[in-house]
């Protein structure tokens, strides 16, 4: 039977990432595209719920019938899946994301909170990025990234995924020769570099802009960050239970009175 | 030592939930308050990273000084412990939030991602969260989650938290005589009854609200959701690590090429 795939993303609809994995995609199933009407990196998990959306009709570069809507990623997953559109979905995928979503990335992430988005609706999500130096101009190569998403999704319609797991996927910046492969991962540590930034404005009033320099990571063995780094394609289950399971009996002992 | 309390919220610096919370905390520390100036509720966790803040300065009902961004509530913590401030922090509080952040909610919420923003930055964080029933008017008494908050923050400053581990405490409907008592949870299953609600504007165009009725929750016994709907105060462990690591082994298996 003919799979019916999502495709979002939180770049925005304009993004060449999200043509890429539309294309991909339509070697797998019916693909219907949903995606915010700009650009919401670092978004967060958003449930737009104190104003209506709006969606419009639009078309991708090669023609593609599309769909554009002011809310975030999660929300055009949510947009779709309560019924926007009339079908059923099977599985939704958001991307190509341009640069990587590592460690605690995924939780500010709206590639990854658009596959949370639809795991919390009961639909298998899968979230890709291209790991994008700092700096990069001009066009991006995403064809290591459509066909390691294209894996990735063959897998989850072959095999299915565990309740309350979603995929993320990161593939490294390289040509698709040039990777030695895939590797099942834990998410990795992080390391931000953020500064505040103070400036003053004309009128001689203060802003602060959250600066520094790019993101790196504590390269770990067996993690998102370690295996990206060594040339591997990053897949990652993630899941929605945040509980910290290994901190329970210790809070138990604590005075809670 | 006296500690040094950072209080943020979600619903905006005016709510009566983040006083309550400040008046408390200032039996345990010095308390420095720092908040969005507008409610940013089911907001994720966001990096605002394309624009710049503002923060101005702000006094609470009872004369407080305070601060006040037109970031979210994440982009407060980070202006805050990125040195806006130049004390440092020992801990990040947020909350009281007007309505439980339980199961699925704790992604979206901007309760619990301020503190997530405090444990990445390696300072404990501890998100508050009153259970108020949908559709609830009139004064809130926040007396037993500030004695809620105040009770998980003693214990914090007492024995510490693992790394990457937030606590999320939520607080049951109840005059503080009525609560049972405390119970260490993991986190539990919402079950939302989200509907998408098509409507048309007077240009007739069409726009869509996220609505359908307030969540529910299955209540199993050691959940948030459970030991809510039993009259006890819930404190989970949350995690920002996500990886499902039972599927590991079971996505090695599959063919990845």
């Amino acid at each position: 039977m003919t799979q019916h795939i999502l495709v979002t993303n939180d770049d925005g609809i304009l993004a060449p990432g999200l043509l890429a994995l539309v294309q991909e995609m339509r070697s797998l199933g019916t693909v219907t595209i949903l995606a915010p009407d700009r650009n919401w990196s670092g978004g967060g998990h958003v449930k737009t719920l104190d104003r209506a959306l709006r969606v419009r009709e639009f078309r991708l570069e090669d023609g593609s019938q599309a769909f554009a809507s002011d809310g975030a990623p999660s929300d055009c997953v949510a947009l779709a899946l309560l019924g926007y559109f009339k079908e059923k979905f099977d599985l939704v995928v958001s991307g190509i994301n341009v640069g990587a979503n590592l460690g605690h990335d995924v939780t500010y992430s709206g590639t990854v909170t658009a596959a949370m988005e639809a795991v919390i609706a009961g639909i298998p999500g899968v979230a890709v990025s291209l790991e994008v130096p700092e700096g990069h101009v001009g066009p991006i190569d995403f064809s290591a990234s459509a066909y390691a998403a294209r894996i990735a999704v063959e897998n989850v319609m072959a095999h299915g995924l565990p309740l309350d797991t979603l995929l993320n996927v990161n593939i490294p910046f390289l040509k698709k020769e040039e990777i030695k492969g895939f590797r099942v991962t834990r998410q990795g540590l992080r390391v931000y570099h953020s500064r505040l930034d103070e400036r003053i404005d004309p009128r001689n009033r203060p802003y602060y802009w959250i600066g520094g320099d790019a993101p790196t990571g504590l390269p770990e063995s067996g993690t998102d960050v370690g295996v990206l780094s060594e040339g591997y394609i990053s897949v990652s289950p993630l899941q929605l239970d945040l509980t910290a399971y290994r901190a329970l009996s210790d809070l138990s002992t604590w005075e809670w009175k």
